[in-house]
């Protein structure tokens, strides 16, 4: 039962982000009269908003992953029990197609769509990994109290300073891919970009590990 | 006495609360030269400034509500006493009437006006409330001293994720039907949004509800 | 020397504002290509990001009041030596016309220039002093640690919501009387501006002396 | 051992600073379509998320200087060793200079440039001064809990209020110097930065000491 609300924050949480960034991105779209470059800061806005609000809201009840990346570290590091993993990964994948069609059901767009935006190449690889790498970083450092803030002033950069616009999730590339909007991705991209995610976290968490080791304490 | 400290609090609050958001619109469309993106970018921030101002103001006073579908919820869960939502709303209704004449006394605009902007169709209808149940639960999540940048942040995010631009507030609603302008709503389409509104106030309550009973608590 | 120290902040933190205010308008209306919402936006996020750090910088020197408006109502208050207002006034303006003539000097532009930007008519002077009233509610309501990010928080809010883009201060009209800028404001065109902040300012230390007496003390 | 961690911090956190000013820089030039002051716009709110973050993620480690000007004032303060100094400045070198090729990396650009972009002239040389006159006395004046929003913000309006749009900070002309993209300064204008950036910090030091001196901390 309490892993059931845990959960449940998960999906919710998680579908109300990729509600976010696809019908913000769809607004921004709309609006922006062929700026691209509006269109991206409008949407960076409301995403940078949104995440804050969202973490602050769920991070209580189940840690606000909602993020696959995120919940594999913390699973890693003993910060979420094993058998919780597969739940919340199931719950994040859940609420993030979930989250697109809101956002479709919104805006009056078919439910259910691929998104046909390739996207891919070294550069973008690199940046997926420099983008998730970053992100853990931010996660396994911020105190408590300021991990919402400091997740969503680093999401906000990230969009711009990063080749890819910093998917950095997993689930946000499987919600994505079902939205043929600003926001989406290609089904035949997903795979490299949730690989180079992977690969950043990972590296996040030795470095995390490293930077906090008992010597690292000492010094301070 | 303290009543009437309070409602005035809500009216003020809910004036100057309109006098923003309407205000803010007429000069962001009179500036950005026909493009709509920019103007809506420039009426969040405002909303998103004034309104963490405004919650910091006159929550110690009054709670800060200046939203019906708010003091609704509060009465129901008795953080307001039953006999003041009648005085709370009528505030709110008045002060965000007199919040878009004083707009329009600044901006040299006749005082008496209708909006003739029609807004409303399914996907809209599902915005607003999605737009109001994520407002109440942000509300109802928030620790006491985030609420205002919380709540500032959220409705900054919902401004281009949902539809409607997020009302989320039958008071801003019936303010903004009495504006020809940037922010308005025609009067025939206010009845669809202040169901809406409610439903997704409604739905909030009960999920908050669920997510902080004693249960969820335990497993923190 | 006491005073001699409190001076000097006020007079090094309203040349600093007047600098970030004219300066960033010089440099936004010379990006933006002729959009002028494009150009406030610009000069309205300068502004709040350097009246924030001018604040938290100055405050626990002199309050950082940076405004004879905001120090005749606190020495109205007693919460500044009636003494030391003169002496807090003419380290505002002086600083204020020194913040001018610096911001000319970084963007190559003659040290010496009188605005010829007329601003007036009834909606303008009622927009300055609504401006003038919510700056003065929000400093006398706000609790000590964070009066930085809400007056910070409210001005980006009040460059848009009021028809005059919130000057709300004599010393920003007198610095901006001296640039003939984005900024700027005809010398003809201050007395108006002024006499309707003050007004505005007279209002809300009123205001909020009524919304702080004991009884509205007793009922929270 | 320690020190070594210390000097990890600041070569990572300045690669990471110099790839969010770079790579946003190239990503809002390539959306703007020409529009400089919505590339600036987004490159400014990039940096300033960016900022908050990687000041709050090191700052624990290494105090999150990132820029030599501010090591060597911490330095001569006594706040870090003077051993330490050296290590701290090529450490902050050597980041900002792999910054710059990770960001061209992200962007499918040659890794080894050279910036044409000219700036220099008196304006531009008191606009550097005056920048990190302003970062430096802001650092020394912030309460430690507050020193990351605050620097953020003050960087976000000195993009805009002086004319050189604020480098401040040696590493950063070093790292900018090897990108012809949008952030880039040619190696022949990079002294003439330097040069006003230590005037500016020296200032800083000594105007920062007074402020702080036994008399001003019995006034209060």
């Amino acid at each position: 039962m309490a892993l059931a609300r845990r959960v449940a924050a998960e999906a919710l949480g998680t579908a109300w982000l990729l509600a976010i960034v696809i019908g913000s991105g769809v607004m921004a779209e709309r609006l922006a009269g062929g700026n691209v470059a509006l269109a991206l800061l409008a949407n960076t806005l409301a995403t940078v908003g949104g995440l804050y609000v969202l973490i602050e809201v769920f991070g209580p009840i189940s840690g606000a992953h909602f993020n696959p990346a995120v919940s594999a570290v913390m699973a890693w590091r003993g910060a979420l029990p094993a058998a919780a993993l597969l739940p919340y990964v199931a719950a994040q994948l859940g609420g993030a197609v979930l989250g697109a069609w809101l956002a479709h059901a919104m805006f009056d767009m078919n439910l259910l769509q691929w998104s046909t935006k390739v996207r891919g190449g070294a550069g973008q690889w690199i940046a997926e990994a420099v983008a998730t790498f970053g992100l853990l970083l931010v996660i396994l450092r911020a105190p408590e109290s300021r991990v919402a803030a400091m997740v969503a002033a680093y999401i906000g950069a990230a969009y711009w300073f990063t080749a890819s616009t910093s998917f950095a999730n997993p689930a946000a590339v499987v919600g994505r891919m079902v939205s043929d909007s600003f926001a989406g991705i290609a089904p035949a991209s997903a795979p490299g970009f949730v690989v180079a995610e992977l690969l950043g976290a990972a590296l996040a968490a030795g470095v995390a590990r490293w930077l906090a080791a008992p010597e690292a304490a000492m010094d301070r």
